[in-house]
């Protein structure tokens, strides 16, 4: 997608075909700054202190982290100790594991300076396959979008379709197109009249930060709300369907995702407003069936709790501290919604229902 | 309450016996500042930007605002042009209308210089009611959270009573004891052990400022979360009881408070968390029954959602834009939560059933 009218992907190979850079997404939307990772640690530094985030991207990463060990040292002690570290800077999204496990099996087969390069070339067609998954669920969900609006306009007149996000499931999360946003984005550039709620996202402000910042470098009509309106605004039929990513689904359809997906899918609910989730056949995890047991939450430094950092009067990024000294904090990145709560899941083959059978009817390989 | 080991109220009249001082909320939790209420116009400014706020202590407000405007011009359209403009300077709080109304009952009988001394002592009357019914609040909630306490000892062991409230409903939003927070406050004195989760409550934040504070002045442990984690801390049983106030009230038992009030209650449905909302009688407004379709929600000023003050590195309160240039953003004040969500109704005569016919039982002079 563009910045500032420059086609960027969030994570590329350098010229040296060696070292990869990024667009560090800590610094936005005050500052637009690239990064270079020259070794794992950069790469899990990179993860870990969500320089990238978004289940996808942090797969992407992970994949080129592993590249750049190898670069060092090819050896399989070499590989398995990226594999543990990379695995271990983010507890919760589960591309990182498939990532790394689609590293493990590329590698395999490969011996000598061959590893290098084939996982190089791995790591390219993981970033490659995600933008085309990203680019199929945004013409899927645009094209559910367009009945909505259609139902919409039937009922109710012209006014645009109302979409409420949650947290940051735009290009920034993925290569490019995004998961959640790929469908706002296809529908905005097909036409479709639409305007997007932005939930803040606390205690990181992705939605504020990322989201807001990414649809209006693309030009979408959106409109930041705290994390607490949307109930609100779905009692008074102003939201007229929900959309997020996920950071991990259950064989079941149950979805893990940012914290407070499940308050806004619970709102959904109650008012009769559909809850779509979209998300690449990666974020799938088929060996966990109930997300609220099984599923590992993270849990972050009370520090994103108490803190909060924005622009500051004269122009530079200033963090100042919210709460009274003395008061503790507690930060769980992550919530679970059960597939009860979610109307569809979007991916790059088409939507399926929140269920097991759901899933396996688009992923029939995956049936037992 | 306490503020450093001083006994406080939120509004008292100073010894002048004219003038009216107010603990300026907009500056907690990091500087505790007091300022003097002069005039009307300082009256109506003090509720606007919320240097006061909470339903109870607003109406005390508007009520001294009254005495201060008598005390210039005790003329009837003095009283008329200051009953108005203390009405509109929050549109959302019933007690406001409540308070202006008890005043201009007690003043319809009373002439000349009597005037000013009867809304002088009207206004005291409402102070001192308020502090009754907040304590007689927290007996009554207390009660019941020793119940629950001594359920969960049975069956989980004797872990503390985790407490999850929204905003602030403490002693800061009343004139003192609070509301929500007065059973926190006598079943901690009382010895029981618990543990208060403090929502942030995007955009003023006034969970993680002002009721992190006053609980943290008080010794009550707690721990400030962004609004988005109650729901995975009801899904993993970390809460059991959630308690908040009102702003308004409606004869059906509908609770018109903070925005996001109403996906916290959803959440406790949906994990068979009680859902308890404290009010004096002053917040029910018996002419309104359908609380989504016909309370009034205060919109207010975008810079709340953008923009964040907080305590800077040089120990000065700063304030830091967070969205990106250019986004706009929406800022709705309150939500309702339909009568179905709320376990009970806390008030200064006992817990009521959250319906026309509990609360009518509890005030039977209110039945038609």
């Amino acid at each position: 997608m563009n910045v500032d009218g420059k086609a960027y992907r969030t994570i590329w190979l350098r010229e040296d075909g060696r070292t990869v850079e990024i667009i560090d997404q800590t610094r936005l939307p005050h500052e637009f700054v690239t990064v270079v990772l020259r070794t794992l640690d950069d790469a899990v530094h990179a993860i870990r202190s969500m320089q990238v985030r978004g289940a996808p991207l942090i797969g992407v990463t992970a994949a080129y982290g592993v590249c750049l060990a190898l670069g060092v040292d090819e050896s399989d002690e070499s590989f398995n100790a990226a594999y543990d570290a990379l695995l271990a800077s983010r507890p919760t999204a589960i591309n990182l594991r498939w990532a790394l496990g689609t590293m493990r099996g590329a590698l395999s087969g490969a011996a000598g300076d061959d590893r290098v390069a084939v996982a190089y070339e791995t790591a390219a067609r993981i970033a490659d396959d995600d933008v085309a998954s990203c680019k199929a669920i945004g013409e899927h969900g645009a094209e559910l979008f367009a009945g909505l609006a259609r139902d919409k306009k039937e009922q109710k007149g012209a006014e645009p379709l109302n979409i409420l996000t949650h947290c940051n499931a735009g290009w920034l999360a993925t290569v490019d197109y995004g998961t959640a946003l790929a469908p706002v984005y296809t529908a905005f550039d097909a036409g479709l009249a639409l305007h997007v709620w932005v939930d803040e996202t606390r205690p990181r402000n992705q939605g504020a930060s990322l989201t807001a910042w990414e649809l209006g470098q693309h030009g979408v009509p959106h409109t930041v709300i705290a994390d607490n309106a949307g109930g609100h605004l779905m009692q008074h039929g102003r939201v007229d369907v929900c959309i997020t990513g996920s950071d991990r689904t259950t064989s079941a359809g149950d979805v893990c995702n940012k914290i407070g997906t499940y308050l806004k899918a619970l709102a959904a609910q109650d008012n009769g407003v559909p809850f779509y989730v979209a998300l690449p056949h990666s974020t799938i995890d088929w060996c966990l069936s109930d997300g609220i047991a099984d599923i590992p939450i993270e849990e972050r430094e009370a520090r994103e709790v108490t803190h909060i950092s924005g622009l500051g009067e004269d122009g530079s990024v200033i963090t100042v501290q919210v709460t009274p000294e003395g008061s503790p904090a507690a930060n769980v990145a992550f919530d679970v919604t059960p597939a009860r709560l979610v109307t569809g899941l979007i991916t790059e083959r088409g939507v399926a229902d929140a269920s097991a059978e759901g899933l396996v009817a688009l992923y029939p390989e995956r049936a037992e």
